[in-house]
């Protein structure tokens, strides 16, 4: 059966039907939902407002909510429909990006209680790392975006391009916490703040984590192929290998 | 270490049969493999074992092997055997807990390259906070030990204690952070050395919440009822419902 949705490119499922797109779709709200907690939480932390990082640790109770609703929908589909191959590899693989969303939903929340932390250490606070979370934050939001847009599409060819950028964020990461440990040396006093920088730095650097995550779990479940444990290399050779086969 | 006879209380389970009862061996030995790389990690950290750190890394793959394996196992499973109620949440929560094992292994492995770093710094380091590393791995340790005999016996019971632990291990890592900025303030040349202390603390927090995740799993595998994002109160009163039900 071809999906009945918009969604042109899914009839590669060739058993894609309207309740697996409903799957897809809950996944995608979710991750709008997660997107928009970042943002919010990387704009409540540079701005120091707080009121927003409030906002962020308000809705978190959303993200749970979507957690164990498509969780729910995912045991039910395989007890009712009792899926093979492709049907139950795309159901499992949104399990389990399921968990990393919501584990991105974690991070932010971090993020917004370092903001609440640090605004009343310090008042406004510093600007002290301010723009490298602002300029790491890019890279991760963009990737976000792209594997839920990935997601939509059911392509895993987007996968290597954002297992990429998850290197940069590291590389970026390392020399942000080395850049700020030289602050901290130069003022004792500005320690425990450029912690709570770095703490968030952390957090962003887990997120990029998890939206690799999700890039294996979509080739796994578009290619049938563990690309987890591989480095960039060894994927990209695996994803041809397939693409020759077929 | 692991109870020698996980499988005399699995009967509670009807359909309980020996392939099931494989797949739950299975993420029992990755446990145990799990439980050593951890160890490994914290007696290479506190003694600035290179050679054992070292060892840990190398030993990764292996944990990765299972990680795979039993994802296979599990899909194999679902396919073959169209499970339905308790088989399937239990095929399902032992897909996730698989996940949480693979992640402390990761973090295993942070704390084994921290010692790397650490060791390269600054000769065999300074002893700073390496007792409260100690003290904090105890706990965790012990929750890990915990949480794959309640596995073996597949016991929802023993997962109220963890998850008080778990918050333990917060506030000592919380308590420890505070005491290692005191360090870095009154010797701004320790600064790097002290972040490493906390960037393993801050790992073994991260445990602490996977195995909390992994005793979630196991309610729910058990009882049927889903706990993740309850407090422990909440968390409590939702397992004497069940209990009374029954």
């Amino acid at each position: 059966m071809v999906s009945e949705t918009p969604q042109s490119e899914k009839h590669i499922f060739q058993k894609f039907d309207v309740e697996l797109s409903n799957l897809v779709d809950k996944l995608l709200e979710m991750g709008g939902l997660v997107e928009k907690q970042l943002s919010d939480a990387i704009t409540a932390f540079s701005e120091m407002d707080t009121e927003l990082a409030n906002a962020v640790l308000v809705n978190e109770e959303q993200v749970d909510d979507f957690d164990m609703e498509i969780d729910r929908l995912c045991v039910r589909l395989i007890a009712t429909r009792q899926p093979t191959a492709s049907d139950l590899r795309l159901i499992l693989g949104v399990g389990k990006s399921v968990q990393d969303l919501e584990r991105i939903g974690d991070e932010a929340d971090k993020i917004a209680e370092l903001t609440l932390s640090m605004a009343e250490d310090a008042g406004m606070g510093s600007s002290i790392g301010r723009s490298k979370i602002r300029y790491v934050s890019q890279y991760v939001s963009e990737m976000l975006r792209q594997i839920l847009d990935a997601y939509g599409r059911l392509d895993a060819d987007l996968s290597v391009s954002i297992a990429r950028k998850d290197k940069i964020v590291q590389e970026e990461q390392e020399s942000a916490a080395r850049e700020l440990i030289t602050y901290m040396m130069e003022d004792p006093r500005s320690i425990s703040m450029v912690l709570n920088v770095m703490w968030a730095l952390r957090s962003l650097e887990r997120i990029g984590d998890h939206v690799e995550n999700m890039a294996e779990h979509l080739i796994y479940t578009v290619k049938g192929i563990d690309v987890r444990h591989s480095t960039l290399k060894e994927m990209k050779k695996k994803i041809r290998k397939v693409g020759d086969r077929s």
